[in-house]
């Protein structure tokens, strides 16, 4: 884990909290916990959160078996720990610490089931997201996390280099994703996360699931990979064809590459999320595709794959120097190929710094 | 995956939902979502769900870019499925097919971000959880879930029996807990979900991750270990000792013992799961220990390491053929030492039927 300095964190979001008039922060077991104070336990049935009131006020609520656990955390001595044995009702307790009202902002990836039960102990409270306070928090990365970020770009950069090298031609999807979840590994990240390998008419699926489909010459192939580093991830995607690309398939991925290119040039301080996947939407529109990109352009990167902000219609998030997101158009057409090509880039002080440098054209494979 | 009979399940639910005069159940990704249609895509922030109404009308809505992946789930002639694009608001789509109003019933482990933005845009609907109906399913298993059960169980035993069949003593807890992942896969399990090892004053800690530490001679060693086989889980803990057991060593452990096969013992149709961990809780409070017991009994087990019902007080379930859960009581004594032994039983028409057949004795290595 990175080193971080939790206790600005923490008075970070209860300030933000103060701002907004909200009453207390409810933070389950997610990325968002981690951020805040380094812990992060398997989300159970068994509720634990976090409660940060507007004074600035800390308690980590948890089950009384995982209090040793919770007790070992770097950041303990910045919060009292409250354990609740299973013959008592944790609800009842959350509810002791919220005082009972007011608005209360709830961490989005909280399971629905402790969010009804909150609901129904405490009828007289508004229930509303958190992301607002600790999304715009990690929105913007600090140097050490633009570091595991760039650390990471770069092992999935090497991870690829080392898979074009082999022979892909005639080998399964499903062995092209094990070989590729090695190399991310061997280069440096602690775990491989995913890795879509859609060869042929599968690469039209954006989220395909590989198979054992051989891949066979001609075929588009499309890598879309990552993993973490110090808890932080890659996700880095370059379209492949086995042996002559088809003109069909050039065409596409030339827009694409425009599309991409155009979508990074406009990564600047001060102009607006949307306006990234309108720049990538525009080339592709005008192509005769829009109908065949059918995601938005891109997804802030960090601690979770896909965080705020998004770089898509209605997003108008502010961009800001240490800002991480993906670039990520793509041109889908059923039954025949696919074409998406990704990097993730920060917001600088003056404009863009790309993390992944792969040559972006498409790799032609023997 | 095991074969089940998703139109069965699905009208099981659609017959439940109506008997409760719920207007619809919406269930997203999670083992709920996969025990009814056998589809479990990544949680994330573009919502997935199925929404199921009283009358028995099934459609599952996916991102766009999601919706080829769904396709080819195997129960996927059973509903409509309908994409939503990342410039459309999801939530409105829902709300569409859910009627506008009435009571729904959501899934245990959607994120609270999605709850709370149907109920924005559904004001007149009232939320309440879909365990009833679909936990009340899932807690029966059928021949081939308790199959499953079986062999996971059994290839959990044959991990312990090779692993005290190694030197333990001297080794970190780190090292023992991945020579015990090994064998899971080893002896079958498809995945290794967790490896508790926990020694000395370490095993005072319910959920305590692996260290560092050496293991040294009379340390208590609480093994707590399971994987999945075909999506089943096993969890199974035992307690080992290296070299000479303490005298208040083999006290606890005795009382453990005594305490484990009570609740066993009280296992069978018809009675409530709240008794089990009575069963178990008397013996531990006679002995003077009542106070060192800080968890419940037991936990369903299935798709989910931890179901309902669980053998908590509260748990007013009546035991039923077909359910399985661990029993598995504990004490723990701060800064010395912790004693827990766990199996996975089964009801059965007449009684109970343990899954687990390790030697529950404290195992005393060499």
């Amino acid at each position: 884990m990175l080193a971080a300095d939790h206790a600005a964190r923490l008075g970070d979001a209860a300030s933000r909290l103060a701002a907004v008039g909200g009453s207390a922060l409810v933070i389950a077991p997610s990325p968002d916990l981690r951020y805040l104070i380094g812990y992060e336990p398997m989300p159970l049935e068994r509720p634990t959160v976090l409660v940060v009131d507007a004074e600035g006020a800390v308690v980590l609520i948890v089950p009384a078996l995982e209090r040793p656990l919770a007790a070992e955390t770097g950041a303990a001595e910045l919060f009292e720990i409250v354990g609740w044995r299973d013959d008592e009702d944790p609800y009842a307790l959350i509810a002791s610490r919220l005082g009972g009202g007011g608005t209360v902002f709830v961490g989005d990836r909280i399971w629905g089931s402790h969010v009804l039960s909150l609901q129904r102990t405490m009828p007289g409270a508004a229930w509303t997201s958190a992301t607002p306070i600790v999304g715009a928090m990690r929105a913007r990365k600090d140097e050490a996390e633009l570091g595991a970020l760039r650390r990471a770009a770069a092992a999935a950069d090497a991870a690829l280099a080392d898979l074009v090298a082999e022979p892909i031609g005639g080998r399964t999807e499903r062995a092209v994703a094990a070989m590729l979840a090695e190399l991310l590994v061997a280069h440096g990240h602690d775990t491989a996360e995913f890795t879509i390998v859609a060869s042929g008419p599968n690469a039209a699926s954006p989220h395909h699931e590989p198979t054992d489909r051989r891949i066979g010459a001609g075929d588009a192939i499309v890598l879309d990979f990552g993993g973490t580093i110090d808890g932080y991830y890659s996700d880095t995607t370059r379209t492949l064809v086995v042996g002559a690309a088809g003109k069909q398939l050039v065409a596409v991925h030339a827009v694409v590459a425009e599309a991409q290119r155009a979508a990074t040039d406009a990564v600047r301080p001060g102009v607006e999320m949307w306006t990234i996947d309108r720049a990538a939407r525009t080339v592709i529109d005008d192509a005769g595709y829009g109908d065949r990109f059918i995601h938005r352009t891109g997804h802030g990167i960090g601690l979770e794959l896909h965080e705020p902000p998004y770089a898509a219609a209605g997003d108008h998030t502010v961009l800001e120097p240490g800002m991480a997101f993906s670039v990520e158009p793509g041109i889908y057409l059923e039954g025949k190929l696919g074409v998406r090509i990704e990097d993730i880039v920060a917001v600088t002080e003056t404009g863009v710094e790309p993390l992944n440098t792969s040559p972006r054209a498409l790799v032609v494979l023997d």
